[in-house]
């Protein structure tokens, strides 16, 4: 019997003979990284996890690395992609429901007032989804996502959403798996639809996507043929203290590392360093509105204006031995395309 | 960077080296199996999906077998260990609730009168779940059962249950595995109770076992650690569609294989028959009284009678296209020990 063990040593041997593992010799496995902690840490969390013999040593099985999507592993501003995506597939909808020409929040999407638009509540943009995102098969779905993930682009830099990811974050994703890590997406957005373009952006397969889902229920077809589709009821909210139980529930297991950038991180990261040996939790601070944005604590903003970073949470970072990584002086270039 | 790919292809490469594979010239990969249709169904599937140039080939990264556990797995006669394991917690923690002896279903059980206990309802045995498997953390539940599953022995071959495996299974587990498929065991039992010896037992990690589950509660223990706390409510109920609703909610795909014995299995098997290209659904027909039991449709029993496996389910398997296992005529030997 080949054992998973013999199947996963086979796998970091061969990656680390082939790739830029964090002992191969003379070469920086994290390039666009200046030095400086918050690139020592990510090295040192390999080091004392990996090398035989270290107190903190982790069996390869056990290796779990979990990261945010939104604002952590690509941009998130000015918009988050999947409500740019929601709002699209109103507008691409809207043919066979008439009624949304006169019905809220449809009319104001389908108005075009990027004013109005970015006043739509939360509950808007619940209705939006039920109403977009539910009432057909999962492989539908997926379809319709990809499509969009392939074709849409960011208004800033006129590139696909698949291309702003932070190459940063890509190297860590490599240096990771090179050293026999999981490396999951835990993110607030859907499921589905991050897993519809995660292993072609960020070599991360379905099963290692956990998003906010809906319930699927299993129908029939005109053929009498089973099949799923997606029901307008939220099954996991995996954001706050949802990504630590969806984490534990996926997976069975605590990560020895967690990326995060906003209160919605915040219980990972703090699960995370909960745990035993040694443990990675990283914040990242949006502060170079040059190369990219600067937001919540970084533009000095009152609690009340920075929903997804709180100052407060950038206190509990320093607090808590976080490590804050400064989009601005700790990466030498943003996107791989620079 | 090492893409997944690469180490998947490395993986298949050394396991194909090393390993039983089905292309190995001269082994047989499934030897506690008779020559027959069901075996040459297995041979068949691994044969249309992983050679090069056939017309069913699936890329190694979207290769994926579901097993159901009890009954499937290993012996779930006369009673699900899970049972017996939820009713020695009650014994175990009956010091600690002083009520319990006036108190039903809790009274009952502790009575010992294995007649009465043996006619507790579903709704008893929920009570004793919500009572014995929560209100604890996540792991000390599962140090109680990692420590139950490798003391308790069944009492008819005097056994801890983990060695009462189908070694046919195994064998077909590990054929899987050396051919790039991910085995997944998708069971109605609990996930933590299986995640607790799965990888010991069937080299199946915690995240690839997907089975009924109690939600979890962020809490802080006394130190203001966080923790995850096991509620008295239930997440998942991972049996009939919720099978094939669970295996696409963790890994976003359909299977090529599954394997059931029960009506709880008869939406992942049709669920899997219903996706394009080579699937294999294989039912196993417990029609061994001599080496392990006979019940459901080979015991003549009537509908009323078989809960587990209905004749229905047996004429559905015909009409669909389903392999049927049959252990008496299909299986050289039952369990490794023998």
């Amino acid at each position: 019997m080949i054992s998973r063990r013999l199947v996963l040593a086979i796998s970091v041997l061969a990656a680390l003979l082939a790739g830029p593992g964090a002992n191969a010799q003379g070469t920086d496995p994290l390039p666009s990284w200046n030095d400086g902690p918050a690139k020592q840490a990510i090295l040192d969390l390999v080091h004392a996890t990996t090398e035989a013999g270290s107190p903190d040593f982790v069996p390869p099985a056990d290796r779990l690395a979990t990261f945010d999507q939104d604002g952590t592993l690509w941009v998130e501003h000015p918009v988050y992609s999947q409500v740019v995506f929601a709002l699209d597939r109103v507008v691409a909808l809207a043919p066979e429901h008439p009624d949304w020409k006169e019905k809220e929040p449809f009319k104001t999407v389908l108005s075009g007032d990027r004013a109005a638009i970015g006043k739509l509540s939360l509950r808007d943009l619940e209705a939006i989804v039920f109403a977009t995102h539910a009432g057909m098969s999962v492989e539908t779905f997926n379809a319709t996502a990809a499509d969009w993930a392939a074709k849409a682009r960011d208004h800033r830099w006129n590139r696909p959403y698949t291309e702003l990811v932070y190459q940063p974050m890509q190297e860590v994703l490599t240096l990771l798996r090179a050293n026999g890590y999981r490396t999951y997406i835990v993110t607030g957005g859907g499921q589905a639809f991050v897993r519809s373009y995660a292993e072609r952006v960020y070599g991360v397969a379905p099963a290692e996507v956990i998003g906010s889902s809906l319930e699927t229920g299993y129908r029939y077809d005109a053929k009498g043929q089973g099949e799923l589709i997606r029901e307008p009821k939220l099954e996991l909210n995996n954001n706050n203290s949802g990504k630590a139980e969806d984490i534990y529930l996926f997976t069975g297991q605590r990560p020895q590392a967690a990326f995060g950038n906003s209160t919605g991180d915040r219980e990972m990261l703090e699960w995370t360093g909960a745990g035993g040996g040694a443990r990675l939790k990283m914040l990242l601070l949006h502060d170079d509105a040059a190369r990219e944005y600067a937001y919540g604590p970084a533009a000095g903003l009152p609690d009340s204006k920075v929903g997804t970073f709180t100052p407060g949470l950038l206190d509990e970072a320093k607090k808590k031995g976080w490590t804050v990584i400064s989009m601005k002086n700790d990466w030498k270039r943003i996107f791989a395309f620079q």
